[in-house]
C-alpha cells in the first residue's frame, strides 16, 4: 500500500454529520473525500475536498463521485443502491458496503428476514400490509405491538406502538402502508456494537449502552454497564451479524438486552452510527477513520477501548425551525475532558441532531460521567 | 460565547502542514478556516473552507482573508507583519499573535535581545555583520561559535557552526550577511515547551524532549526523560517567555538543557510547532485546537498529558525531488497505538517534512517507544 499525492479519494453519497466526521478523520490519513448531498454547503462541505450537489438517488451526481474516487461509499440509508450498482458497473469503481447489503437493510422486513434466516435472534415480527393483518399480528404476538414502516424511517419516525385492535386503522394510515409488526420487547436496556469489516479481517468495538427518549438517541455509555455474560453474548451476536453482511465498512448493530438477559438484534446501520461517536475520543481508531480504512481495504485500526466515554447529543431544543445559534458553549469548552463536536447545520429544528459532546474519564464511574454529560448538554440552548 | 452557523472563521497566512492540522482540529469546534498560501492546492487546501493563492506578504491576499475572518493568524514566520498590521487597521479584524511579536521573532538578533532584556537565560550572542566582527565574537565567546542568519532560517538552514577565525569569511558569505554569533552550547539535550496564551489565561504543555539531526527535528519524546528539577525549571522559563509575548496563540519554546543542568532559551516559534505534534494524541487538547481556541479568545483546552507519546517525522529520504509516493505504510497502519499524519505534499525533496507518526503508550518506557517509532519510520520509504 502506498501513500501518494494526489491522495486516495473516497466518494461518499451523503454529506451530513457522518460525512463531516469522516472528513475530519480522513485528513491525517492523507485521504481526500468527495461527497454528494442535495443541500448546497452540506455539513461535510467545509472539511472535504468537494461537494457535488445532488440527491441521494441522483445518477449523475453518483457517477461524478465514482469517476473521481478510488472507492464509493455512503453515509445515509437513503443512498440509492440501484444507481450505485449501475455506476459501479459502468465505471469499475468498487462500492463498499455492497449495495445489496444496503438494499436488504433499507427494507426492515427484508432485514429482519435475512437476520432470522442467518440464525440471528430478532424480535418476532409479521408482515403487515392491511389493518386486518395488523389486527391478526397483534392477536398472535400479543398487544401492544410495534408497527414499523418497512422503508425510510429514522430517529423514531416510521415507528409507532399500537395498543390494540381498535388502533389498527389509524396506526397503519400514519405509517402509510407497507409495514411490519414486531412484538414489543420488554428490554432492560438498549445496546449497540460498532463493527468493522476490512479486507479479510473483522473487528468489533466494546459494547455501548444507548439511551433513547422519544426513540431518538440521547446518550451513549461505553463500556455498557452490563454484566460480563451479556457483554460477551452481545459481541458474539455482533460478530455473527458482520458475517452475514457483504462488503467492507463500519456497521452499527443495535441490540436489545431483554429483561430475561437475552440479546436480540434490533436493526443494522451499514455505516458509522450515532452510538459510535464515542470512538473519536474513547477508542484507538475512531469509527470514522475505521470506515475510511475499511472501504479502501487498508488495515483496520485499533478498536479497543482507550478510555471510558459518555456521549450526549446536542438536539434542537426549539419549537420551530430557526437559524442555529447555540449559547453557553463556554461550559463545554472549559471542561477539561469534554470534547465538542459541532455539525455545522445552518438551521436548528425540534430534536434535530446539531452536535454532540463526549466526556472521557480514566476513572470508571460511568454514572457520574453520564450525569456530568447531561448537565453540560442541559447548560446550552438554541433559544 | 455562541456557536453559530455560518461558523466563526479564522484566516491563516500560510497553508502548509500546520494549517492543515489546524483545519483537522477546527472542524469539530464548528470553526471554519480560510488560508492564504503561494502554492496552489497547498497542504491545508483539501481540509479547509477555502484557499486564497498569494504569497506570505501579498497584501491583497491577506486583506481577503481578513475580510472573511473573525480573526487573522499565521502558521509561518514568513508572514508579513507589516501587511497584516495594515490590513488589521483597515478592516478592524484582530490579529493574533501580535504582528509585533512576529516581527521580534523574525529577527533572531532582536529576539535574543528581547529575551535577554526580559531576564530570560539565552546563550551569549553578538551581532555580526562583518568577518572582522565574527572573528572578534569568536575570540570573545570561544571557538567554535554558532553563526545564525538573523532572518529567514529554518530547519537548520541559516545556521552554521564556525570552527575558527580562518572560516569567518566563508561562513559569513554562506549565511549571506546580517547575522549573529552565539556561544556553542554544550547541551545535554534539547527540550521544548508548547505554551498557549488565551484571553486572560496561560497554559503550558508538559516538557518535550526533541531530537535533532542535521539541525532538523527527527523525534520528540513526551514527557521528556529529565529529572524533576530540570522539568520545573523548563516550565518556569516557558511561562516567563509567554509573559513577554504580545497576543494570543500557541507558541513553541525551544530550550537547551546544558550539561550543567541549566535551561537556556534557544528560540521561539509564534505558532504551533513540530515539537508539539505529539499533543494530537498525547494531550487533552491538541496544540492545533488550542491555537484556534486561543486566537478566537475562547477558553483554552486541557494541556495536560493524556498519554506518554513519541513522534517521529517522515522526512524525504530521496536525493532529488520527485512525486511523493510513500511505500510500506501498512506497517504504520497495522500498529495499534500508531497514528499516521500525512501532510499531502505533492513532491518529496531531500529531508522535506512529509508527515509524522505518533506512538502513544500508557506504559512509561519511553526508550522502547522511541525505538519502535524509529523502526516504523525506517520501514517506509519514498524510493
Amino acid at each position: 500500500m502506498n501513500h501518494r499525492t494526489p491522495a486516495a479519494t473516497v466518494g461518499i453519497v451523503g454529506g451530513g454529520q457522518l460525512g463531516r466526521m469522516m472528513g475530519e478523520a480522513a485528513g491525517p490519513l492523507g485521504v481526500e473525500l468527495v461527497v454528494s448531498d442535495p443541500t448546497p454547503d452540506c455539513p461535510a462541505a467545509p472539511v472535504v475536498r468537494d461537494q457535488v450537489v445532488g440527491d441521494f438517488d441522483d445518477y449523475e451526481a453518483i457517477r461524478t463521485l465514482a469517476e473521481r474516487a478510488d472507492v464509493l461509499t455512503f453515509e445515509i440509508e437513503l443512498a440509492d443502491p440501484d444507481a450505485m450498482e449501475q455506476v459501479g458497473e459502468e465505471t469499475g469503481t468498487p462500492i463498499h458496503p455492497d449495495p445489496g447489503t444496503l438494499r436488504t437493510i433499507q427494507d426492515k422486513l427484508v432485514q429482519n428476514r435475512a437476520l432470522e434466516e442467518g440464525g440471528l435472534p430478532v424480535p418476532t415480527f409479521r408482515q403487515v400490509d392491511t389493518a386486518a393483518e395488523l389486527r391478526a399480528a397483534g392477536e398472535e404476538l400479543g398487544w401492544p405491538v410495534m408497527l414499523k414502516a418497512r422503508e425510510g424511517g429514522y430517529d423514531g419516525r416510521g415507528n409507532r406502538p399500537v395498543e390494540g385492535p381498535e388502533d389498527a386503522n389509524e396506526a397503519l394510515e400514519e405509517i402509510g402502508g407497507a409495514a411490519l409488526a414486531e412484538e414489543l420487547i420488554d428490554f432492560e436496556r438498549e445496546l449497540a456494537v460498532m463493527g468493522a469489516v476490512g479486507d479479510g479481517e473483522t473487528r468489533a468495538y466494546p459494547v455501548t449502552e444507548t439511551i433513547h427518549e422519544e426513540e431518538i438517541l440521547r446518550e451513549s455509555v461505553t463500556p455498557a454497564r452490563i454484566d460480563d455474560a451479556v457483554r460477551s453474548r452481545a459481541r458474539e451476536v455482533a460478530f455473527d451479524v458482520l458475517e452475514l453482511l457483504d462488503g467492507r465498512g463500519v456497521y452499527g448493530i443495535e441490540l436489545f438486552e431483554t429483561t430475561a438477559g437475552e440479546i436480540l438484534v434490533n436493526e443494522i446501520a451499514p455505516r458509522p452510527h450515532n452510538s459510535g461517536h464515542w470512538t473519536i475520543e474513547g477508542a484507538g481508531c475512531s469509527q470514522f477513520e475505521q470506515h475510511v480504512r475499511a472501504v479502501l481495504g487498508w488495515p483496520l485500526g485499533d478498536a479497543t477501548l482507550r478510555s471510558p466515554a459518555v456521549t450526549a447529543n446536542l438536539l434542537g431544543d426549539v419549537t420551530d425551525p430557526q437559524i442555529a445559534e447555540l449559547t453557553g458553549t463556554e461550559a463545554i469548552l472549559e471542561t477539561p475532558d469534554a470534547s465538542l463536536h459541532w455539525y455545522g447545520k445552518r438551521e436548528v429544528r425540534p430534536l434535530r441532531k446539531m452536535g454532540h459532546v463526549t466526556l472521557t474519564d480514566d476513572e470508571t464511574d460511568r454514572d457520574a460521567l453520564l450525569s456530568r454529560a447531561r448537565s453540560l448538554v442541559e447548560s446550552v440552548s438554541f433559544n
